[in-house]
């Protein structure tokens, strides 16, 4: 079984044994996944990008970032799990799709303003 | 290498033959992961919850919702790469914490508004 | 002085004495104000939509939901003052443009899945 | 009447008369604020902080925010209406909580990384 699958079903069994299945729809779980996102934003909306890349030097603002962005991830598993969806699969497709319109020719070194991941 | 460890180097290698690093901070990244979690927000914002539940069931809505979900991965995983952070490792961490501060003998069947993963 | 204005001079004064100006970029106050939108989902994130129209008849989450709206058009107010960009205005142009959009005729009572504001 | 009422009373006509009041519940309308602040990042989210300030002066990326913001303000005004929250005196409470929490004695000048307005 894959790492994500692992976490998916021990996700399943987390909430299967609390009986908390009604409120993981994925309208719910789409709230708090952008949610748990929001929380990463207030970690870094001070710091300078300079700052953010050295977040991880101070113990305690690591250990918040750390957290959030497991919350982020077990939420994003839940989800993909309730819409049965392949989560890694669909993140390499939009990366194919990326590929194949933001080429390396006409990208490179681009100066524009907003160069997508996707 | 771990599924999401492929994934991480797959985006290293994207961002690097464009020459785009300068633009990953943390700070940036993070803004973009949040900004994917609006999008998946608005594909599910007049749903219903039993809609939610069904939204697979259109093809063109399937299509977005996955896509859109595959946004979130990629942001997320280059984010956690950026700064060095196990995600997978940072996932469980936290749902062992949910463990053992949820217990099924005090929350199961609760009738909490809120229910937490994490 | 409109009720706008009046605010946003208000925070101009509270930031200008604190001298956290710096510390306001557009860029900043866009994290803040989606962050705040964070929490406000985060309130809303379990309640089924008929629990969520009832949601100020308990007393502490009333306080809590009016402290995050308040604190979302706080930093609204700030980031409008901070682009020069007359909210009023940005807002009754974006009606304006959805009154044309959707046409009462086409729309009333339409079954359609996502009818937007905007 | 005040600039914010004269705008809900616009927003509830413009719902009444196409029939989409059924849509608004407050968990749909915070959604859809969520969403919108989204959007908002988006548009800075590649932007230096320096450029985040400037991005007024390019025409088109200017009518974009513009209309983002007016976006925010008519989803907000619309939660505010649709939860009885007078929206202004909610942000004029939580500023005056912030004014007595956050003294200019000990938070002038300060370094500290994360100055919250609220």
């Amino acid at each position: 079984m894959s790492e994500l699958d692992g976490l998916a079903e021990r996700l399943r069994e987390f909430v299967r044994v609390r009986d908390w299945g009604r409120f993981h729809t994925p309208k719910n779980l789409v709230m708090a996944l952008a949610g748990e996102a929001g929380e990463l934003l207030a970690e870094f909306q001070w710091l300078t990008p300079a700052e953010s890349s050295t977040v991880m030097d101070d113990p305690e603002a690591a250990a918040r970032v750390r957290a959030e962005i497991g919350d982020v991830l077990l939420y994003l598993v839940r989800l993909a799990d309730a819409l049965d969806i392949d989560l890694l699969e669909a993140a390499h497709a939009k990366l194919d799709e990326s590929d194949r319109r933001y080429t390396v020719e006409e990208y490179r070194g681009s100066a524009r303003k907003a160069p997508p991941l996707t």
